[in-house]
């Protein structure tokens, strides 16, 4: 997993079907405690808002995670961290 | 899923079966707004035309977000973007 | 796999409920026997400690080696150490 | 999927069983029309020459593309570029 | 798949149950026929000895071409290079 802070989302009206209510989060990646250039769109799977930092899923596991398996995606925030303790 | 824009497709008349109508577009990256070095081929799946901003999801997703999941693919543009907001 | 040294831990209590009981390790990349500026979450499968250098797994393999393996997991602690001949 | 020049391919008699038959190509990555410095190994799905520009998918989809879906492999050149539009 | 040369192993004592017998080798990656930094442990499915040349299929590939398709393996050598014509 990696972990990253989400810092905006996008909306896509036009869009596959399975994805409908589908929230995508712009994320940055965090390494060793600080942001670093590396971005990703990941479907947010616990509520997350903007200016958390969060755990991030990606590839098959994160279709794993969603309620419905068969939507196409392949970065999913699955938690939210508490605290950092590095 | 990364974000891109759309900038042209390539044709391969010569390719297996299973791939036999799916669009071929080429994709160059977005992050944090901007174009960036990277580039990718994904299947269009929604219908995205050349100069738009798009959604894409990789690796086995892509598969299960297309019509005939038999197809050996490994991006697909599942989204185009109506607004960005970061 | 991978090569890396446990350099600590995060907590997420609001996390996807297959995630319950997970622990998320912080660990840092070794090449060629030094420590690289390559950055991971892993679960860890095997009660690795701070300190440990490990084998970790990506992917959907590291979901199979999960005792529950619907826990959207995409990297996972699979072994300790004990020497490295290279 | 990624775009690249075939340049040779690798012979191996000691390998897996399950790959007998495969011909396993030297290919060089295209980006935006030119070749990069990146290069990959593919079975070949389309009987690609030396010289000819491929589409290549990766991941569990190379499998799904192959006559065997048993063979450990991870990317398969799916189509030869007729002409490419960018 | 990715080219590289054996040039170790790691021993793992305390490990998942279902790798015991796999022996992980560490692997420097070939491209153009020279040896690059980067760096990988892949699981043995040929006899690979170190100084040899080998193919190594990453992802699920990897733990299709296992006897134990439940060792959570992301990397497996699936050939040994006769000679290379590039």
């Amino acid at each position: 997993m990696i972990l990253g802070r989400v810092y905006g989302s996008v909306v896509s009206t036009h869009k596959l079907e399975s994805l409908v209510g589908s929230k995508f989060m712009l994320v940055q990646c965090i390494e060793k405690g600080e942001l670093v250039e590396k971005y990703l769109v990941a479907v947010d799977g616990v509520g997350a808002g903007i200016g958390e930092d969060v755990i991030i899923a990606e590839g098959s596991s994160a279709r794993i995670g969603m309620r419905n398996q068969n939507a196409p995606v392949d970065a999913l925030i699955i938690g939210i961290l508490d605290e950092k303790q590095a």
